[in-house]
Formats: structure tokens, C-alpha cells, sequence
């Protein structure tokens, strides 16, 4: 069977890493990556000695890269014309501008969290509504903390049913190495709803959900404490094996020393990972208890990967590549590595 | 009348505003603070011109006192025989021992939140249960955390009844200035529940509680979510006046500029309150909302000074001030300049 | 003697500052301060219950001020009218715009640091070139690590000569409370020679510097060491001691606990200090060695209140004031509180 | 030719860095790790499907190994016997407990920074001073900072000769997911000289040194000013021309991007280095200026990695394998990429 071929458009934090996931996919071709300028991150690619097919947004582009010693393959336009979808990965609001050109060429893409929701037909999530985006042209991805804990809160609603959920987000504000944005020895409180709350509510209408977000000077992952109302009582050892089951989420012991966000990115970089990255969200083993009926428990979300999974699922999704949504997630699992 | 007589032990962060807050009493006297070296903060006493008695703990502090020519009056044993009750706010663990020191001399006193709860006769907490400490020698307070949040859950529970209580506190982890503890770049999850919600439960025995604590690179003040549950339905608004009107609790507006922990910090400077201390917690206006029947609402802490009015109601229900929780609790707000 | 007539237009960190500092001056009257929204610290002045006379920028910036309950005596152009100059701390580059006001209705100005160099007729520091300023329309203050340094070498300057200085400045990133800049768990290194070092040499032109800017994620002073080549050999005695004649210079022990610039902010809060501000920058005495015969040693410079003084000796020189800067220097620290 | 024997005792931070470097070495064997108690790395290191030979420091720790599921191939008595030498990276002071085992079993032994001077025969740095290594059954390896600048400073000392240095350092204060030690919005400053000039005096006794040591809360790489005084007048182009040349240090460029500790930290994420880690320190060239005739310039050490090659140096002086430093760096070098 021929691969689908997919093009990265934006070659950042976001971008890097659907390239790479993509790169994983048996059934899917990585034709290129696209970005503007020779950035850090696309000097590191060439510096690993094992670069993507490099495109430029447009001619202008190509002097700076070439300055650098780094081959361009073509335009965005050369890689439209090589490829089924693209994963756009830009800033926010250039995804929209970009869509006249994927328009323009036909060819299907997938946005991520940044843009508004109307650039897309639809909101997408993997697990959580998979079949919304089957055949369609343009998906938009819910952003890394609500990609994060859809799929707690969908693996609980699956089994028992949710009616409702608070949550508490303790925001990153900034990735690592980023100079462009932080915060010092201050907690910035959003007001109530978060729009990652509403979010939910899109993907999932059936569950009531409200939120506060506090932004905090971390860069290695969102802390999110969430309190659900199942529909029938559920216990905590039913709800950690739920979770435990779950390719995407990583059940974690506070005792074991998986005691912060940080913890868990310095277990990825000694166990190895590429950019010691993590594609399951955590769950704190010692954060799972009852309150009255309600399930009270806390996970991580690691912001800079954590959306790579149901990205390609929106692939899948998409090109009609599968139409049963396990069977979907089940190929991007196990190209992943996140199960067998 | 006559005035009580308090003695402050530890002039640390707590230590220095405990002494404030009781000189500012129109009934009680400082009679002076006892500390054990030269600090940073008793250099500032004596270089604002207005210092204190200053006692030493034993003969032996004497000399790196007197090298420093900061005047000293005489030592614990000294000030014990001229006070009614001391405030002991030294480190956690101290207490206990100098506990021993009190009870020779006969005098009450009370240990702040890091002794253990068997230093104390009864664990304390001015509004939620003044009558307990009637009368008793030795009260421990609340830590700043459960302080704070029990004025709040409180605040609502005389009201209207609350059975439940799901918090999720966001802790700041150092002091300003404090360069012993520290986190750099990590959201640090501990156990559930905290002891904050174990320690409301001790307060307030008929709610069933139960948290989450996260540690934070911040300084100036605890951020912590709270669902509760109430007996009858609660409209926001409702909320909302019984927070406006509580002494101790200062309902403001993301709006209005007061969007973090930082922010009522810098307000608190900019009007030029001593030390840019506040006695109340802050309730976020725009973070009140109804889930189902449970009310969300977010607070901040500020952890030097919040333990101060509770404190200092300690000292009124120790020596038997006054014998009614709302005389008692008006008189400190009063001479705090918490209400009129 | 009737007192000069003095206006602060942009009541943000450092305009409160000066509006402080000018109403402590006994020669000079603080007609009122300017601002265009009821920001926090506005909200802070008025809930001190000792505002300032408060001037809008327009008249379109009224209603909202009105909303607020807060009194509103009129417009920049009646303020203009009532004032013989105006200490410009509006944001970067608003304060060049604000000339031609300042033009139309013949007032004299003194802008600050964030300001381009030729928004005035000569770049001021109130030891270094007072003389340059004297009856001068308008003045530019050194930024707030450019005044500190330069008061430190330039104090060495006057006693022994000053050939050539190095500095490393560890630049806190933003202000407590800010919550629009700031970096995590980032020291961003900007290149040699960073703009103190030539802002230096504009101001004392015998002198040849270069430096390294480095931001960290702190926010409570700029820590600055500073290798100074003195054109006869200094002992580190010798040093000390005119660091501590210098009465905008504060010579602190870190073995009597000023080891940060938190340190030094904490002593401040303590001792009661408005806002918890210093006007004096700190030298750290054990940081003060020869290397072969240059001098190297480290300083503090607290941002937010440091310019407070060297901006009101601007005052003194463009109303001519004074003619002698020994003569206003001293009138500044002496109504600072500096001196006696 | 058959390969020397190596083994690692504490698998933490410096340790398991080590192990890797010895694992790349093409003439040495790594023949296992010790450790007491199953830590994040040890599982890490497991969960990586590649672990190394895990022993355990006596038979008690056992059963906590075992309780894994993590296999133990014995004791650090019999790991003693089956290596020439061992890597010592236990926390400080552990290693001067371990030498009575190592000398029991007459086993030669390297130790880390954190360990007094005298717990070894030479203060080791593989450039500066490999001679003095040859042979010894004990070496001490230059702290991380240490080992860092003196690369640099030895760099321009064999090509100029260098008489003085002044160093400011800008200390990160806690390694990446670091929940023991930490600073908020501090920026701690100690006394002049630190002990880090002192060591490099010990190490290049012709030298004379003084510094500065700020620590900052940051945890990706020290930044480090240093101003450099030449025996004869050297250029800029011809400082970074031997700066470029060697293989452990890497000139890099703030205005391609790397302007910070955490963008060397993100560019090696994304190149994809293992742990994210370099062994590279980095000089930023725009920062490379002359002041009069000396030299100043400002570097970036990776504090997690920067020792290995030089303590792999160490191995090859202890056990005589190569008697010329030129050799030995270059095969260490080789080894582990830094050069062909």
C-alpha cells in the first residue's frame, strides 16, 4: 500500500515534533518541513547529520538558508504540490493566511491550538470525536493542556460516564529555552472559565466543565488537578487501572520520585528519548482519591509533544486513512511506540 | 483597663509582624521580642528608629548583640516574668522545647503552625473555633495556608452550610528574600490529600475535605482553588456579598489590575502598608462561578502576615478577653484597621 | 523662598517613585501627577487616603477615572499650566511625543532612560555632569543600571582617576508584579558592549568601558561587578571608604546577611522603607579585592527607586536651582533622608 | 590490546554521564554502576531497554533493587574486583568514605569536585595539568565551573601565555528536575575570591585569579565573564581563531540564536543529543572584546556534562594509558565525537 504524504508547515516547538511522529508512521510518508528562516531548530536538524527535506515559505526565504550552508528542496508551494495533508505549526494566526494557499493546491491540513476555531470544519480530538474529522478538509487540534486531559477525562467518560469536571490548570509559561515570553515570582490568575474548559465542552457537549488557569514560571509541563462526577460511582483502583490501560497516559508514583513535572522530563532525557520528550500525559498515583461520589486526581501534560498523537490521528482522520477511531489510534500508537 | 502583656518569641517573618500586630492592640502591650542573633531583621528594627525591647534568648546571644550595638534588655527568662502570654514563632520544632521554658515561668502561650498539634491544648483558628481556646494555656494556629482558606470555607459555612471541600493549593515556595528553599523550573506535586485539608477538618470537623498541593517558584502568596460544596444553593452573588463584607477577606478584580499573587503584593507596596503586608486573603471576583450546585472560587494567601489577626484573636480567647468569638474577632479587625 | 513647580507625567514604577521624591523636597511643590487609566497603583494612591493632585492625559481618559470614585483635577494641559517642569516616566518612546506639549507651553522636562538620547539637549547624571544640565530645557536621566554604576565609579573617579572599567551587569528582567515580561529558567546573554558601558562613556567621556548584560529571572535589583583601572593604585580600604562617605552608596556585609539583591529588599521591608525602596545602591564590602591594580568589586542597584535621586538633581540644574552640584546633591539626599 | 576496567559508582547526575562517556570509549569497558536505592536514572536507565551492569553498594540494598524488578549483578566489593578503576560521582564527602574501600581492594579511584582536596594524590584538570596525573591511584577532577573555564583560560595560556583573570559567575543553582535546592528571585551573591579562582590557581599555579560567584535561578548552564590579561597582545579574530579549534569548546554566534544557557540546552534537545546533553563549553562570540590589552570574553558551561571528558582524561593519566596529554585528549576526544 503507498504511503499518504505528509508536509510539516512551521518548523518550531510544534512542528519538530509532528515531523518526527510522522516520521514514525509506517503507513505515512514525510515529504518535507517547512519554515522561513534558518532557526536554531533547523540548524539542530542539520547539524544530527539526518535532516528532513527542507522547503522555504517562499523565494525571499531562500538566501538566509543558503547563507548557512543548508539545501532548500523547494517552496511551500513545490512541497503542495508533493504532498496529501499538511501539518501546519506556525504562530498563531498564520495558519489562517496559510489555508488560502493549501486552498489554492487542494490539499488537506491540519491546524494546531493557536488558530481560531473557525479556520477549521472541524475541532478535533482523537479519542474524543475521531469521527467527526473522517473526509474532512481542514481539522483543527485542541491545544496541548486540553489535548492532555480530554484524554483523562474521555478514558474515565468512556468506561463509567462524566457529568461534569472542574479542573485547575497550573499552566507552564513558557517552553524551554524560550526568551520570548515568562514570568517571575508571579502565579497570573485567568478568570473562570478557562477557554481550555469550554474547549472541552466542545469535543465532549454531554459534560458540564468549568476551570481556573493560573500561569506559573515553569517551562516543563501543565499540572492540571481535575475533579469529575462520574455517572455511577467509580473507585480509585478502577479508575488507576483506566488510566493504566491507556496507550496515552503513564500512570506515575510520587514515591517512585515522578514527583513533579520536571522529574518526568529529566526521567525522559535519562531514559533516552529524542529531545527527552513524552508523548503520554501522567497520572499521580497519589493524587487519585474520592471526594463524596466525585474522582479528584492530578496529571501532567507535557506541553511540547503531548499533541503529536492525536495530530496524526486528525491524519488518519482526514485522508478517511481509517474510519474506525480504535483502529486509528491503534496505528499511531503502536508507530509511536506507546504500545504494541 | 489595664493592657495584657505580650511577649514576641522569634523575630523572623512571622515573629516581626506578630510584634506589629500586637503593638497596633489598644488592650495589650508589647513588652518586647526575643531573638537569638543580630538578623537582617532586627539590624532593620533598630535602623528604622523605632525598635522594640530586644531580649536574647540566653546570656550567651549577648555579646554578638551588643558587638553590633543593638541595646538588649535582658533575656527570655527576663521577659517571662513580664509578660502574660508569648507569641513563639521560631522555627519549626523549637517551640516544643521552649514550651518547657514557659511552663516553669507559668506563662500561656501560643505556637504558630509549624510545631506539631500536640505542643498545643487546642489547634486554633479565631473565627472558626474561638470558643476552644477559652481559657487554655497553649494554642497552636493554623499554618498560613489553612488560615486563609478556613476564613473563607467559614465565611460560607456559617452562612449557608458547607459539607464538602476540594481544594487545589497552588503554594508559593520561599519567602521574599529567602535564599535557604527553592524551586527553579518546578511544579512539585505532593500527595493527596494535604495536610491543609486534614488540618480544616480538625478545625472544622463537620466538612469532609480533601486537596491537592503544588509547590511553586513563586514568593508572594498562595493561590488556591476551592469547590465547595454547600447545604442549601448559593447564588455567586450571594457569595460574592458574604466575602465583601467578611473583615478579613478582600474581594478583587482581574479587571481592576489584581491578576496574581504579584500583583497584590505590588498593590500593597504602592499604598504603602508596612512591609507591603496584608491581613486578608483576596478572593478573585471573576473566579466565582457555580458548577452544578458547588461553588469554585479562587483565593491568594499572603502568607508573612495572614496569621496575624488569628493570632493575635488567640491571645483574647487564651487570656480570656473577651468570651464571645465575634467581640474578640471585631476588636483585633479594629485595631488592625480591618474595620471600623 | 517660593518652591519650584513640579509636575510627574506616567504614574507607573518609577514616576511614583519620583512623585515621592519630589514631595519630600522642601524647595519644590508636587502640583500633581498625570495618568491615562485608573491602573493599581492609582487605585493604591487613592487607597492610601494620601493621593496626590491627579491629572488626566485628555479629557477622554475622564469617565474612566470617574467610574472609579477617583477625583480628577484636570488635564495634562492644565497641568502644564500650573508647573515649571515635568519629570516625563511614561513608557519608552511616549515621552519623545509628549515634547511637543511640553514645547507648546514652554515646560521644561527631564525624561527617563527608556528614552532615545535626542529627545533632549544633554544625557544627565547628577554626580557625573550636573553642570551639563544647568539651565537646560531638557534633561535625559541615565537608565537605572547606568545611574547606579556610575555613581560607584565615579565616586573612585573623583578620588583617584578612572581609566577603564569592565562590567558584568546580572540584570534583574522585570519588576515585582509585572506580569508582562520575564523569563524562566533563562540567563539570556546580549553582546559586548552593551549600551551601560557606551551610556557610560557619553556621560564621562575620559573613561573607556565595556560590559556584558546578562537577564536572569529575578526582580528585586541588578547585581553589577565592575573591574575599574585606576590611574593611581587604590587599596581596597581606600575604596571602602569612599563608598561609605558617598551618600548614595550603601556599603552592606554579606556575612551580616546582605547576601542578594533580596537581601537588601527584605532589609527594606523590614525597616519599614516605603514601597520597600532604597535609593542608595549597595556595595557588598567582602566583594571588594585588587586584581593585579584594578579594583573589582560588586554592587547592587535596587531599579525601581535608584534614578529618584539623580532625576530631582536634574531638576535643580535646568531650573538652575543650584549652580554647584556638591551644593544640590547634598539639598537632594538631605530631603531623601540621605544625608543631614 | 586489551580494554582498561571501569566502573561507576553513583548513578546521578555526573555519574550516569559518565558511565556513557566510558561506554563510547573504544579502549576502555564499562564494566557496571553502583547505586544504593532505585532511583528515577537507575529506572530510567532500565526502562531505556540498553541498562548497564547495576551493583548495588552492599547486600541491604537488595531487596529494593529487586522489588523493582531491577536485576543486580552483585556488590560494589565485587564490582571492585573486576575494574582497574572507578569513577567516584557520590554525593560530596561520600567519596572520602569510599576510598578506604577502593584502597582495600587496591583499586585506583577518581573523584568529583564536591570532594575535598585531599581526598586525592593530584588536583586533575585532562588539559591543564594531565601530567601530574600519570600514575596516580587518586585523582580529584576540577568542580563543573572549574573544569569549564579553564578549558577557555588554558586555551589562550598555551597559545599567549595569560598572567591574570577575573571571573564573574553566574552560577545556575539547581540541575534540571532538581526538588532539593533551588532559588525564587534571588540572585545570591559570595564573597570575592570564590573557590572557583582559587582552584584554577591550583591547577595553573602561574596564573593569578580572583572572581565573583552570583547564583541565579536557572538550571541550563553557567554563565561565565572573563576578563583575561595577556603576556603579549592578542586580537579578537585570533582568540576566537583558537577558541574554534578546540575540540571542547564551541564557538557559537547570539545572533544565529544561541543567546542563552537554555537555547545551547534546546539546540542540543533538538539535535538530538542524548540527555539533551553537551560536553562542549560554548563561547558567545559577540562577547569576545578587548579592554586595553586584556581580553574579555564570556562562555556557557553545561554543568551536567562538561566534566566527563576531562575525568576520562583522568582515567587514562591513572592507569599510565597514554603518558603524552595531546594523546590522550585526542582519543578521549575522538571518542566521544568532539573531533575526528
Amino acid at each position: 500500500m503507498s504511503k499518504v504524504k505528509v508536509g510539516v508547515v512551521g518548523y518550531g516547538v510544534i512542528g519538530q515534533r509532528l515531523a518526527d511522529g510522522v516520521a514514525k508512521q509506517g503507513d505515512m510518508e514525510l515529504v518535507g518541513v517547512v519554515d522561513i528562516a534558518p532557526t536554531l531548530s533547523i540548524r539542530a536538524m542539520f547539524d544530527s547529520g539526518q535532516p528532513y527535506p527542507l522547503y522555504v515559505f517562499n523565494e525571499e526565504n531562500k538566501p538566509s538558508f543558503q547563507a548557512e550552508g543548508f539545501p532548500v528542496e523547494g517552496t511551500l508551494d513545490d512541497l503542495l504540490s508533493r504532498v496529501n495533508i499538511v501539518l501546519d505549526a506556525t504562530p498563531g494566526g498564520v495558519g489562517m493566511k496559510n489555508k488560502e494557499l493549501y486552498k489554492a493546491k487542494r490539499v488537506k491540513a491540519i491546524f494546531q491550538g493557536g488558530e481560531k476555531n473557525d479556520v477549521a470544519d472541524v475541532f478535533f480530538h482523537g479519542y474524543a470525536n475521531y469521527e467527526k474529522g473522517i473526509g474532512k478538509d481542514y481539522l483543527k487540534l485542541t491545544s496541548c493542556n486540553t489535548t492532555g486531559f480530554i484524554r483523562a477525562v474521555d478514558c474515565l467518560d468512556k468506561a463509567v460516564g462524566i457529568e461534569r469536571v472542574v479542573i485547575t490548570i497550573i499552566r507552564r509559561v513558557a517552553d524551554p529555552g524560550d526568551a520570548h515570553r515568562g514570568l517571575v515570582d508571579v502565579a497570573l490568575v485567568e478568570k473562570v472559565p478557562n477557554h481550555q474548559a469550554k474547549d472541552l465542552m466542545l469535543i465532549m457537549p454531554h459534560v458540564e466543565a468549568t476551570g481556573l488557569l493560573v500561569h506559573v514560571p515553569t517551562t516543563h509541563g501543565h499540572i492540571i488537578s481535575i475533579l469529575a462526577t462520574p455517572k455511577r460511582r467509580i473507585k480509585v483502583d478502577e479508575a488507576l487501572q483506566l488510566f493504566s490501560k491507556h496507550p496515552r497516559i503513564k500512570v506515575v508514583e510520587i514515591a517512585k520520585g515522578f514527583n513533579s513535572n520536571a522529574a518526568l522530563f529529566r526521567y525522559a532525557r535519562d531514559r533516552g528519548n529524542k529531545r527527552a520528550d513524552m508523548y503520554e500525559i501522567a497520572v499521580f498515583k497519589e493524587t487519585v482519591v474520592l471526594s463524596g461520589d466525585q474522582l479528584f486526581f492530578t496529571i501532567n501534560v507535557p506541553q511540547e509533544a503531548v499533541v503529536t498523537p492525536e495530530t496524526i490521528d486528525g491524519v488518519r482522520a482526514a485522508l478517511s486513512m481509517q474510519t474506525n477511531w480504535k483502529e486509528a489510534v491503534h496505528l499511531t500508537n503502536k508507530y509511536l511506540g506507546l504500545e504494541s
